[in-house]
């Protein structure tokens, strides 16, 4: 988690002041409870409340950092600290309780914060590809595969198509929040032998968890392995957009542009510079999300009822996953709201092959006429191979080989050579991935 | 895919018989639909299933095989084979399709195939894990945090703890399932230039599958992605299981060891050798699945419509991670279900730290019976270490102790150390995982 | 590993026959090793070698198979079956060994019999590279930072480049193959306790390995760890030189193409299409052999002395990473050698800027002449960014922008348009690479 | 990189201070060499070096900083800063050059400092396990395959057995390190157009690199690859130690202990425990730095020239990998330093399975008396598996077995539980590893 591929937002989530505070929240409903159970004094859960429920400032946080250096325990020092504002009440704090009920509760309500933030993103982002789709639905552009020209598109089902697999994205991530939304309050190897039950149902209600069905001092990392693995599919589905851009982009396309600002300096070197960074910098970040599943998948074998090796993996991939990925949706989301469309350079490549993207259907038809599919290939593949090396265009060859025109006539070859044949679709495409056609 | 970790129900999918049979299959459901639409004539269709609808045996396999050495192209040779049995009307075949119609539909039956066995893979180990839990539902045994003597737990809910997250995994599953089940056939672009939705939507009822919303030739790589991170989940919680019994296997455990049958040669060096070489194998197998997660996240970001460097990544992962798991899941139904169960070592470990293991519960008692926290602390701690040290038993040192007595009296503190205190939950723990307590 | 992505005399390192064929030669040297200690006599030793050195044939391998199905262990088959050629005297081999001794010490045989053919592939692919490099030597072409035209460059300074590129990872592999080549006899749990190191030495050396320092009945897997890795690395390069090509070869592009037969077909559906899909699927299975590195390193952490987890791992990944690559790095060689080149394109995409290549050289010309570097920025983006908005050619604009006048003189811009200015020091650059300017 | 994984010096490299101060030099070193090339005038070199060579304080950065938000881009706002310290003739800064020359090279320079600490890292871990390794040479103890008792070996074998692979690993990043030690000042698109080589040779050699034979803009991104590919060996390496001393530490095994401090707390709610939660630690953060590598192997696939996507990578895991494999190292060498070992348990463990642990040679015993070792294996077997199933211990079970006693006799068989047999190679092993025995 660096600055520069920070956002405020996402950041907080991972301070020691919202930590503080959840971990409060946990404790302080866990007194409610163990109250309500008349395991410690109502008056003790009061307190808790009425003397400590005040913001994490800095101060207290540096506080307990030095709490931390002499007990060399975090969540002893944070409930040292507490007792100073909370009084002799404080011995029945985190009463049966282990540290990990604490750690692993509070990591699920940061994980569910960054979910939330995360399909925020999405649904901003959505709402960019939407619009952007149905301003250039019908803008016919070249359709490629392999990198090499194929058969017309338009430039909305690009977006529609990214549109499609964010909304399948969005899901995965619904899902993924809801595996991780889990609590854990049931000592030290998961047995509730020294608290009831009801306090982790409580506190579960109270944070809008639900209560994990067996713990083991820990919540079982399979959770937070689906959490990061789908926290890679859609950072690989980011590079996807991004390897679009960028390539529709380069000087020989350049059907669309990155918004480069009036003052914005491309290089230090040359002036007439005007690069696809932002997307380059989004697929750079998107390697960065994707190694980090791994690690997530190795955590998931922890030995016995536990082992701390998790711990340091998620110290450093909780922040750095979820701030990085949110960081390049925002990003990615502001590439597309803003960028540049070329209409004239997208009909000048759509056109550059002389009429070659017709091929499929003049095969079509040549078989409809009656040629056998071998026959017809041949005949197409023979001029189509002309104009590939520079020999003319595909209209006028096919207009003048005898076994074309022997069996479709001039008119109808003609005909064949029409955009709107491909692009007949496009409403019902759109119908699918969004609802409505317009 | 290796013979030796290749189960056959599981390889077939990925074999020719296979793939040319559902190619068969879509290409006459399309077909069908041509003829429906006024296309092709219905006796083109009809033509088809009653000459064409036979068993791919290994001649025909060949002799495909032989075409495609001369068209060097996979669906070409396969149209013309079956050419040769409908005769002159198998010119209507694959009209206005693109080989990826065939071949990303294909994948999504053959994933779906996969899919469904892995699902009755993980039945199957469900309902091993759910016997062994109930048989082993009070057998207390020492639950270890960091591979230290923590406090008691009981095999069964080891076992149970295994069936909630393989619950969670059959879950994720169904889902990748769901997400890969689609049918694309759309065209070289993805427009239905050339044919006509109706023709998708007909061939994916058939197969059981739905339309794909957008494709671009191709079905999206971001469902595939989805899958095989699920696999490696999946492979991860196979690990977890697969750990913890050779921990309890490991010779100074020893409570628990994969059967071994009266032939069995442990070691041809060793003649008393009995290794969990099971579970070593399963845990290596989980790399190995692992491992092809993040091929599977690099596939999503195919160039423009479609490149085609994905389709060497699944042509080894498709089979390899499914035919992978598909053993490996079995291996370990088969550990889990003869896994031999040793009470008395299980007890002798239990009882091997001196009572040490009810360190906290004294600790909460001293607590209660009016100690500050950090006092009560200190001096359980200091009868702990005496314990730790080899100085005698827990129970007798701290009757030993006059502060420790001053503060619950010696029947207290003998009352303390009981087992049932720690299991008194475990009914409560099966009813959420299995819905019953006994 | 599938045949379609295997070249034979790599598979055949894999195969059984090249297995027992390695076993026989460690078995039967370590005879000789024990004959001349004492330990057996030599009779025994010399039997092995006249009545066991016989070919392994598919009849051979197929009864070793046979006894292990009953023995349910590989080298006490191997060796059963070794007994019947052998006689009565085959009770001598094997002596103070443990199967290990006998596997891990072939798999270092099979390593670097791999290393061995990639060196050898890497050797063409680095006389393929040199060839086009000289042939291209002075092609000018774009040079492209971001996909964006940036200044001039030569073909044959990017063959070049990979040329270096390929030379770092051959010596890279060189070490690896060094890393990997040793041999263990050292007994069940390496302490030479049942055999004398000596037998471990004599092995060795007929091998051409080095004793392993220290072996814990296995070799440490940190070799094959850093074997592996090595291997992703060079795949990682292989998909660079791929990446570049299909860049090169996309529509717009079109500077370079993969050879295209006469007979060849690049789509089903289109007929004009040429695809660049060798390179692709060169990209695809980089992320195959790169996607192992992964499962190698986790195989590192055993547990004690040993455990059989990475056993699996390296029965697929030993094979599937090595024939891999060879296949790969075989095909890469024949798409280098047989690259068509287009001159014509690759001028046309020279000066599709109007220009604006020479902007640098401009800045520096009005620096020299006396302009801040910010006001010589400025003028030279301002006349850019109209070249760019598509308002004219730079050297015109140039010529008409009073402020670049006053400094520098009609006459002076000029020169500076000059190509012969970026490609004067390709000489030096080929002396570095390959020692040689021409 | 978090403060709490992180060690002050290696934290410093990555700082602006460091960074900025690279620069400097980079850009000092290139005017002396442009000055001598009579391109700039001797004085504005001179200028450089004595107003501008003062070191960058915190100060200095927020000031670049500032100007770095007007100009978006980093090295301008450098080069601004410098000329407010250098005056007019800060003109000729960076003349000719590129962002990347200064980026690139100071990452190497960063990239070689980093190495050098974890070298001297790797020296300090390397002394460790020798000392501890002479320490406990003699120290028998039990060997365990599969995590099953074999036969004996030494505590002092496994420090040496260490030794070796980090003896290993420190050759592989001295490679690392050369193969990452380059500096390339070569312009726009690497062909020296606006500058002379010589440049790039002067700066080379006063950073102490030698010049990048062919650049294109940045340093060809395998070198890197290889770098991070090469921490991910030995963050390998590392968990295998971590685990082995888990694996030892285990409250059954308990031959090993972290060392504990008086004060130290385990656990907030179990008094007793002692936990290996330093290496269970560097089990965690070894699994980060794996995470690395393979985004590391995804930024050598660059488009063309150059693009920006490794950026990003680097900014994160440049720092993250080597701060966290320096903070992991020093902690190993800590642990591995202060050690607790308890001879008591490890001859405890050594003599729990009744002398099991010499079945194989009592096995080979039997072979040399005539048995076949089929015979042999059985008669072994049948006593062993009694042992086992704590039916006596292996020596008496033997001295009344009829069919062992016939063949060796009743003292033979006595005198082959010897443990001195298994350890007297020992030596010779040090031998290898250290270059001496004591």
């Amino acid at each position: 988690m660096i600055p520069r591929y920070s956002r405020p937002d996402m950041a907080r989530i991972w301070e020691p002041e919202n930590k503080f505070r959840i971990w409060f929240e946990i404790e302080a409903h866990a007194c409610d409870a163990q109250a309500k159970l008349g395991v410690i004094p109502a008056s003790a859960a009061k307190a808790v409340w009425e003397k400590g429920n005040k913001p994490y400032t800095a101060e207290r946080v540096a506080h307990i950092d030095e709490i931390e250096k002499v007990t060399k325990h975090d969540v002893i020092a944070f409930t040292t600290e507490l007792a100073e504002h909370v009084g002799p009440e404080a011995r029945f704090i985190h009463q049966g309780m282990t540290s990990s009920d604490v750690l692993d509760t509070c990591l699920a309500v940061q994980l569910t914060q960054a979910a939330d933030l995360l399909l925020s993103d999405i649904d901003g982002l959505l709402a960019a590809l939407e619009r952007r789709a149905f301003e250039t639905r019908d803008v016919a552009c070249m359709g490629r595969s392999h990198g090499i020209h194929a058969e017309p598109v338009t430039i909305g089902l690009k977006f529609a198509g990214f549109h499609a697999e964010f909304q399948r994205n969005r899901e995965r991530l619904a899902a993924a929040r809801k595996d991780i939304a889990t609590c854990a309050i049931s000592g030290a190897v998961g047995t509730f032998a020294n608290i009831d039950p009801f306090v982790e149902s409580h506190v579960a209600e109270k944070l809008g968890l639900t209560p994990e069905p067996l713990s083991t001092q820990i919540i079982p990392r399979d959770r937070h392995a689906m959490f990061f693995a789908t926290l890679g599919v859609i950072a690989s589905s980011m590079e996807r957009v991004a390897t679009e851009i960028r390539h529709l982009q380069r000087t020989e396309v350049r059907e669309v542009e990155e918004y480069f600002s009036p003052g914005q300096k491309g290089s230090s070197a040359m002036p007439h510079k005007r690069n696809p960074v932002l997307t380059e910098n989004i697929t750079g970040l998107a390697r960065l999300v994707r190694g980090m599943v791994t690690p997530a998948l190795e955590n998931v074998a922890l030995w016995h009822e536990r082992d701390i090796s998790h711990s340091s993996v998620e110290r450093m991939i909780g922040p750095d996953a979820t701030v990085t990925l949110d960081f390049a949706l925002a990003r990615l989301t502001n590439v597309v709201a803003n960028l540049v469309i070329y209409p004239d350079a997208i009909l000048r490549n759509l056109n550059q092959l002389g009429g070659l993207i017709f091929s499929q259907r003049v095969l079509l038809a040549l078989t409809q006429a009656g040629m056998s599919r071998e026959d017809a290939y041949k005949a197409v593949q023979r001029n189509a191979m002309q104009v590939w090396n520079g020999q003319g265009r595909f209209l006028d060859l096919l207009k003048s080989d005898d076994e074309v025109v022997s069996h479709l006539g001039s008119a109808a070859i003609e005909a064949l050579f029409d955009l709107g044949y491909h692009t007949k679709h496009v409403g019902t495409i759109f119908q699918r991935v969004f609802g409505r056609q317009e």
